[in-house]
């Protein structure tokens, strides 16, 4: 039985039509399965973990696909990866899984992260990857009103697909961390977001209400009300693609060769 | 009498010709004064503490020039420049400080600081940043050979003007820090170069002789013998631009207004 090749990737999503495969649009798995056919000699379909919008960031996506029994030497496809993949993506890892591996249905977390700048001077060398937001934010309400979101709860006020009918929209969040940290000497907030799945522009509805929050137009526990609503037109605007990072997804130990 | 303003500065360096104004080329200092023509309604002439190379960045750049008896409010002028300045400079600070003041002769130390990305798998947030070194490196090896150059020497050997003859090539290295950090979530080896003054190119010749030292060509007692030698031959490569930041200036407390 033939196992998974499963990649672990870096992409600047500036200039991406996002992640997912899409007839005559540069997309990341596009360029990934183009270098994969070249390698391998055959097409290659992938399955990624996480389905990245336009302009979205990551540090940490994975993508896995049938090894077909044809299994290459990790650094040697690490190499010839990279050699071909071309400019904006970067493969960082190369393992090996089982047979029945998936890098969508086998994650059991994902950790996004979104980047801030906030105050009167615009960002230089994170202006790519942080939102700059010309205000000073309350962090102290902010960490307050994600309080609101820890659990497992249905998220559809904070998923931006106008048909989640029929759709399951219950995820469950761990965590949400928003810590200051000085990236290249420019004072940026990181809000991390830690869950099991995500809804469609989830986290970037959850940081633009965040946002309202750290600027005062709304006390910590609107968010608590948003949330209750199921209604998108609760929720604050959906903060921009490019201050969104996937920075990491989570595996059982056990799907490993 | 009238005093001096003084703007810190952060640029990415990939789009200019260098900080110096150079007729009919895109420099920092060309761009900043011609906003500042556009402020003061007068041509503006500014002294730069460094003057960085085609491809260096900055962080905290420090721009000086007399206020002619109009001296704007600080955080209006910030405002202003940055609306005016375009892409790729954002001016970070305004200040005043007494005549006579000029960010060049007033500075009492300069730190640069040098981004490493070592081993197979480039950068990629950090690719604008931080040279990509396909190596291990041993660290402890150049910690030990930067210790060396510690101190007051006549750092010719690692100056990349031909003439250098006549001119004063002795300059006093205060620190040489080498030190891994994640930034973005990649590792990175920064060297951190503090001095009070520094030579034409002189840190990214030390850091490509570092390196050199780093993948094992060279013990790390080689460095102080390319120092006696006062003899560019005797060094590493010029490690490339865009690895090196101007990342502050320090004067003495007493400058300020």
């Amino acid at each position: 039985m033939s196992g998974t090749i499963v990649l672990t990737l870096s992409y600047d999503g500036s200039g991406f039509a996002g992640f997912a495969r899409q007839p005559g649009l540069q997309t990341v798995q596009g360029r990934v399965e183009s270098a994969l056919e070249t390698v391998f000699r055959r097409p290659v379909e992938t399955t990624g973990a996480g389905r990245t919008d336009a302009g979205v960031h990551a540090l940490g996506q994975v993508m896995s696909f049938s090894a077909n029994g044809n299994e290459p030497e990790p650094s040697a496809l690490l190499r010839s990866l990279n050699a071909l993949v071309g400019g904006g993506i970067v493969v960082t890892g190369v393992r090996l899984a089982a047979a029945g591996f998936s890098a969508r249905h086998s994650a059991v977390a994902r950790e996004y992260r979104y980047h801030l700048v906030p105050g009167p001077v615009p960002p230089l060398f994170s202006a790519r990857h942080a939102w700059w937001v010309k205000a000073t934010l309350d962090v102290g309400a902010m960490r307050e009103a994600a309080k609101h979101l820890i659990g497992e709860h249905d998220f559809r006020t904070f998923c931006v697909t106008a048909s989640a009918e029929g759709q399951r929209t219950v995820r469950r969040i761990e965590r949400i961390d928003i810590t200051p940290e000085v990236i290249m000497g420019e004072h940026t907030l990181v809000v991390r977001v830690v869950g099991n799945a995500f809804l469609h522009s989830m986290v970037r509805v959850i940081v633009g209400s965040l946002i309202e929050v750290g600027r005062g137009k709304r006390p910590p526990g609107w968010m608590a009300e948003s949330l209750r609503s199921r209604d998108r037109a609760a929720a604050g605007q959906t903060a921009p693609p490019h201050g969104l990072v996937l920075w990491h997804v989570t595996y059982p130990d056990e799907c490993w060769l």
